[in-house]
């Protein structure tokens, strides 16, 4: 991908978002119509927002770029003829959606066959875009407002403010142990975040965000945020963590790589 | 409080919440000094931003109404010579605030000595307000919009959502048996929202709140918002909790009441 093509495919990912947005906001505090999709944490709410954010998305792929692939939370896998594909999930956070909260958003992310390679996170009641190149890198932006993104220097677990969605999603003995070991001599480990842990650890506020249980679609629009704002994102084992499932993300390497080693001990 | 009193109160505490906001943005998502006052869960941040926004609230009420009590989380009590107090949380939600989430907002409420009378709770960053004057009605504003707020009917625990900030604000057996007996059969319990479980709620999207060790200032404002939006918030023994401790709110007066019902088995 040259600098140039990245450039085009963030206009298109970021204006995209927008279109998703606009067809989610009507949806947002209104009654809704929830489904129950059933995952392995119990309730797993689907709404006709996150339904018709995904079909505005799926069309606009369509129409720019006929032969990528798409892969999508609600209406599943499309294979292209070429490299690329759009990992989406038209509202991730779906539970604070439903409660009016404001810790959901809009990801989108581009894959090229070998990684994600670019990404955005869209939150469109508050106006608020989080936008990441792998390789290049990464901003917020908020009307005429923007700012460029940089994890923030931290070495010591005693000195990190830990994020995880929820506590729930460490149900074994091992998995609960893994999040003992992030968070129990942490300044401060938070709840609650969804997508927003991971924003606010590429603008520098949070330090460690450890999560399972993730899809594809949940954490590949943050990875080149993340590593573009200066971060690491991989699974407990230091691998990959394209395809979700567990993952550990810090702002400062160092301390990534030292969180490692405990989860491997943990383990 | 006559409704033009209310009406003249209710301004104040608006355009107060405004200000105070004002003092807060520059410091929100910036390098921040964040110094730990320890409470009953730990770590208890607090930043320039809570103690420059409660200086400017207090600044406003000493001029506006020179003879009203002050009562802010973060410069103490000072007494007045009518019965009016102000109840003030210039930030509730410091954790997210720091994180530079988005849960958090400046509570404003007016006791007249008996009850809260009328409260407001305001995100700046995100430019809405919710507002309630007891008796009367409760409002959502941002900008040009407004609605009435109304919470639902849910006569069912296994219909309801239930919201609570930090499962770890229940410590001992009775406390965690408290939140089990609330939400082991609800359709969804979520952690993370400090004041905007109870907006939500007001707002007819959340069903049921409980927390344990709020303060005053915690909850007064959102008092009467709930209650004005047709929710009924106490105590776990259905008494007053104006000045915080436990509490437990619900949309829907006939939940509430066997809720309580509930608790009283569990303690």
């Amino acid at each position: 991908m040259t600098p140039r093509e990245a450039s085009a495919y963030l206009a298109f990912a970021r204006a995209t978002a927008e279109r998703a947005g606009a067809a989610i906001l009507p949806h947002f505090r209104a009654e809704l119509e929830v489904e129950d999709k059933r995952n392995f944490m119990g309730y797993d709410p689907v709404t006709v927002a996150d339904r018709a954010a995904e079909q505005v998305i799926r069309d606009a792929i369509k129409e720019a770029y006929p032969d990528h692939g798409i892969h999508g939370e609600e209406h599943g896998r499309a294979p292209g003829t070429s490299a690329y594909t759009w990992v989406i999930d038209p509202i991730d956070g779906t539970k604070s959606f439903i409660l009016g909260q404001l810790h959901w958003g809009v990801l989108i992310a581009l894959h090229d066959g070998a990684a994600p390679v670019l990404g955005v996170a869209y939150q469109p009641f508050v106006g608020e875009m989080f936008e990441g190149v792998a390789g290049a890198c990464a901003h917020w932006r908020r009307g005429e407002w923007s700012r460029r993104l940089r994890t923030r220097s931290c070495a010591a677990i005693g000195d990190a403010i830990v994020a995880t969605t929820d506590p729930r999603q460490f149900q074994t003995a091992a998995e609960q142990a893994a999040l003992a070991v992030v968070s129990r001599d942490a300044r401060l480990l938070r709840y609650g975040g969804d997508c927003y842990c991971y924003t606010q650890l590429a603008m520098g506020l949070v330090d460690v965000v450890i999560e399972n249980g993730l899809q594809a679609y949940d954490i590949q629009a943050l990875i080149p945020i993340i590593q573009a704002a200066g971060g690491v994102v991989t699974d407990w084992s230091g691998g990959r963590c394209d395809e979700g499932g567990r993952v550990v993300a810090c702002g400062d390497p160092a301390l990534h790589a030292l969180l490692l080693k405990l989860l491997q001990k943990a383990a």
